[in-house]
């Protein structure tokens, strides 16, 4: 039996897993996310208890992921100070001498729901992460999308609703970002109140579905993925699918005509199949990739 | 000598050519867009003429281009009302008995543009054009994106820029959308003045490329095209370029930290490698790659 190893690296935890060959897992480890200096020997030690074959990560960005790069691998400027410009990727694979495979942790999270999940069977999807912050991975092709440096999605440009009493949110670069806006924080700065203890019924809800629905109307009329799958704490409050669906519908006013929208989205906005586990699922298929491709080692 | 048929249907004119197996173009046409009962009989006269070995089309959408579908290959809902539901592809396959390759006309111009054009060798790139319409074809891991249904650009929803006399758009379905707001008749319409009248230092200008900056930045944190080209007959104005890679630098406000946005987007944004003719090229490659796939021919 082979072994690999599967870490969802977030900005404020770790999640750190041994999977076997057919993705059981074996062993799991949640560690919270200090500097470099104390986390990674910490992670060296889990992942070096067991012959791992491979190590999948599915990583906080932004990310170097342009395997040309001299810098491929590295965290790049991300306001988490300590990880700015750490070789994530490098470290691992020289520590632990085995093929490593990295992406970010929404890409990850996307992979496998499209090989796994709600998009089993699909060659594309967008997977939305609406938490702590926002942030989105793409599938085309049966493949993540890369392009320029990634997918980021959280800081999308959004009309405020006219009805929102914070039309300007909490982002420091973007006065009308969707993270600035729709993420956790920015509820709980506007109402006062956290988004899970808000009841059903508040006007709040309205607003985070508007906000969501620009995303995946915008989405639809983009790139067009054949499913759109929401995840994170915010969307644990299962009323607010249903609202987004409805407003996205609206949005689009007719425009687009497929069975899909005439369906009322239902089957097309969709929560996570593989539940809170997409993400260190994806990071353990990025482990087998890398495998795949052999070495992956440069230098 | 093989040839090829090509064909770029658009919504006011069908541009037809002949071009031999090194995509030279032998013989060109163009005619314009009647209803299907005048303009069918002469394109099919057109392409009958010589023996080509497969035809490729670049469409004015909504196309259907599901190849699992009973209407693969149909127009769909247009506002061109002769046109809507007209099986263009099964006719085509019919009639000249050869292998047809469909896409969207805004697809194949970025395909061609990915393969030939300014963005050759790239894995990855939006085109838009930007003209009696807004619309755009996304390329990625080197091949057009199409998805739930395909790329449509046009009708994604913008901020009305502050200073906007017309903040509400032309555009029947969306009171907001980047067509409504920033296509040649919007611009008319606003000024009263054709986007080739407007002199160089209009006030439209500011507010067209701040709408056109919209969509590129949205598209960078979206899917992170490596190459975003900007064509149609309002970017003949050739000004309008930097004004929108300034006012994207500006939005993404230091977000994306890469080379090509320290760069000033200067080979980021551009115009189209192929200058006009990305569309009837692109159209060539689809009927080369309809006739390797072979057949193309079902029921």
């Amino acid at each position: 039996m082979k072994y690999y190893g599967a870490l969802e690296a977030g900005g404020t935890k770790m999640v750190l897993a041994i999977m076997d060959e057919n993705g059981k897992i074996l062993q799991k480890s949640t560690i919270p996310t200090k500097a470099p200096d104390e986390t990674m020997p910490e992670m060296l030690a889990f992942f070096s208890a067991r012959p791992i074959s491979a190590l999948g990560i599915g990583g906080f960005g932004p990310l170097n992921l342009d395997q040309g790069s001299a810098d491929y691998g590295c965290i790049m400027e991300t306001p988490k100070l300590p990880w700015r410009h750490y070789p994530l990727l490098p470290v691992f694979r020289e520590k632990l001498g085995v093929p490593v495979g990295l992406d970010t942790d929404v890409n990850a999270a996307a992979l496998a729901e499209a090989r796994l999940g709600a998009a089993k069977g699909k060659e594309s999807c967008l997977y939305v992460t609406v938490g702590t912050g926002i942030g989105g991975g793409v599938i085309i092709h049966g493949k993540p999308v890369h392009g320029l440096m990634h997918p980021e999605i959280g800081h999308i440009s959004v009309s405020p609703a006219p009805d929102d009493p914070m039309p300007r949110g909490v982002c420091p670069y973007h006065p009308h970002c969707l993270e600035g806006l729709a993420s956790g924080p920015s509820i709980e700065k506007r109402w006062g109140v956290s988004a899970r203890e808000l009841p059903e019924h508040h006007p709040a809800w309205e607003i985070e579905s508007a906000y969501l629905a620009q995303l995946c109307a915008g989405a639809m009329l983009t790139f067009s993925p054949e499913m759109i799958i929401l995840g994170g704490g915010v969307m644990q409050r299962k009323f607010l699918l249903p609202m987004i669906r409805q407003k996205t519908v609206s949005l689009l006013n007719g425009y687009i005509a497929h069975p899909a929208v005439d369906d009322g989205l239902n089957h097309y906005i969709v929560a996570p199949g593989l539940d809170t586990q997409s993400g260190i699922t994806g990071a353990y298929l990025l482990a087998r990739e890398a495998e795949q491709r052999g070495g992956n080692r440069r230098g």
